[in-house]
């Protein structure tokens, strides 16, 4: 198995989890239906690369590889019926990893789509990575009216930033590192949003506050 | 009349529609102002179809006719002041019916729309069929703070996901049918969405669930 | 110091007041972290500009001018940590106005680009007028769940749109006039709503209304 079919392999795994999780997000007393859910899968795991591509203006990704929307509804409609399985401590523990792994893989390929592509660089890579990471995540809580991470405490999108600024740094400066520092930002990210599950870390202190 | 004079008719009925019923929609203990009840009702008549044109990489389809606009923002005017005369009963009930069919229409039509220019086919045309159907409705609800349809019951995008899929299947093995097959999809979203209006018909059990 | 620089440098302290009112927003009993803050920041600095760029598809205006994104991000910061300075009555009022400003400037500018590129005229440069001057405010109460100004009574965007309607007819009508009239019409705009956060002005009466 060559390269591409290991990163091609690793990005639907992290479809699958960002649209398990998504459909797994939405309980309590809300009510939902299979069409949502669905609909809530896609938008979660496909969401953020759109907004992205649109703002760069390069086709969306989706258009010329069905496989992510193919997957993405296949484990919304697997997860809608398998709820009370993926309920399970263990298999949605590791489907939250599984999500925190994705989320850093589709930041830094973003970041780096974005670099390649000369779109205002040095911000724009760093700005369409942590978008491409949370994007989809933020529309998903936005129309399932939940909260949205921008306003809990959980330690979710700043390894994201971390870990795109350090990519973008790397392609700068050290772009013959380009394949190992790549997999390094990936680890470094999903390294502190694994600690953050494992050890249910929040936001510092002095990085937030009750505003009043 | 020749067959576009038709279409754009129909068009235009269900613009008013989607705007009318979208100003009628803001009710309760909720105030509104006429500039945001103009906004929502454009909102809701074009922003499916914007959000879709910006996917498919088109110019927006009412920058070359603008008529779009004008029929939308006078629709919106008209029923903040006629809100009583609208509100009642049977007039409610057209405007409904107007709205569901509208929603078949533009659906169908994004589906043609998007398979003729080879997009994503054959996830596309049906992603984008239901965007266009019900992607104003979903935004108007996120600014109105109000519950959208994703979130209830309804059945509301099923019978226009069920079309779209229908037709994307004539395209693509009877286009000879094309016309008359649009017609027929038409006609069938309608169809389930009238008799769900009429017999307040919900989403089956076996398709939702409360997620506890 | 030419008309450009003039220019820049009004736009950079709009993007101020839009950055620091944005963080300044949030409150009550909501907490919010630094990376929210900015993210908050940035969408409502930038965000209505950025959808208006999509829809009439040209580059986004950030992507070439990063001083947009780094003022932004920078007043955002400030803003966070001191906060309890900005909620002095002078400063918080000083930065109302500000915004009024901002808003004002960025909407007639926005018209002027949208009619340069004939686009939609004459309903498309004020309708894509009015989306930059409340589009990222729109955005970030959105993702702040807080209630958006469409659902308020507060006189911010009526005047928005009577400054874009007088700026398009001018561009129509008096092209000759154009720089007088995008001053005259800025601080049309900005006076109306001057005079609105002065004296606490709310949309009349006969505009709005409790829909029961």
């Amino acid at each position: 198995m060559d390269w591409n079919s290991w990163n091609h392999l690793i990005a639907m795994a992290a479809t699958v989890a960002f649209a398990v999780t998504a459909v797994l997000a939405i309980k309590g007393d809300k009510e939902i239906d299979l069409f949502a859910a669905v609909v809530l899968g896609l938008i979660t795991a496909i969401g953020g690369g759109t907004v992205r591509d649109i703002i760069i203006d390069t086709p969306v990704f989706w258009a010329t590889d069905l496989t992510y929307i193919w997957v993405a509804a296949v484990a919304s409609i697997v997860a809608f019926y398998g709820r009370r399985l993926f309920a399970h401590r263990k298999l949605f523990g590791l489907m939250l990893y599984l999500d925190g792994f994705g989320a850093a893989m589709f930041a830094i390929q973003a970041t780096g789509k974005t670099f390649d592509l000369g779109f205002a660089v040095p911000a724009g890579p760093v700005i369409l990575g942590v978008l491409t990471g949370i994007g989809g995540g933020l529309i998903r809580d936005v129309l399932a009216g939940r909260t949205n991470l921008l306003m809990r405490p959980e330690l979710y999108a700043v390894p994201i930033l971390l870990g795109c600024i350090l990519f973008q740094l790397i392609l700068s400066y050290l772009p013959e590192y380009r394949l190992l520092g790549s997999a390094l930002c990936v680890f470094l990210v999903f390294g502190i949003r694994a600690a953050a599950i494992h050890w249910n870390l929040q936001v510092p202190m002095w990085a937030r506050t009750k505003i009043s």
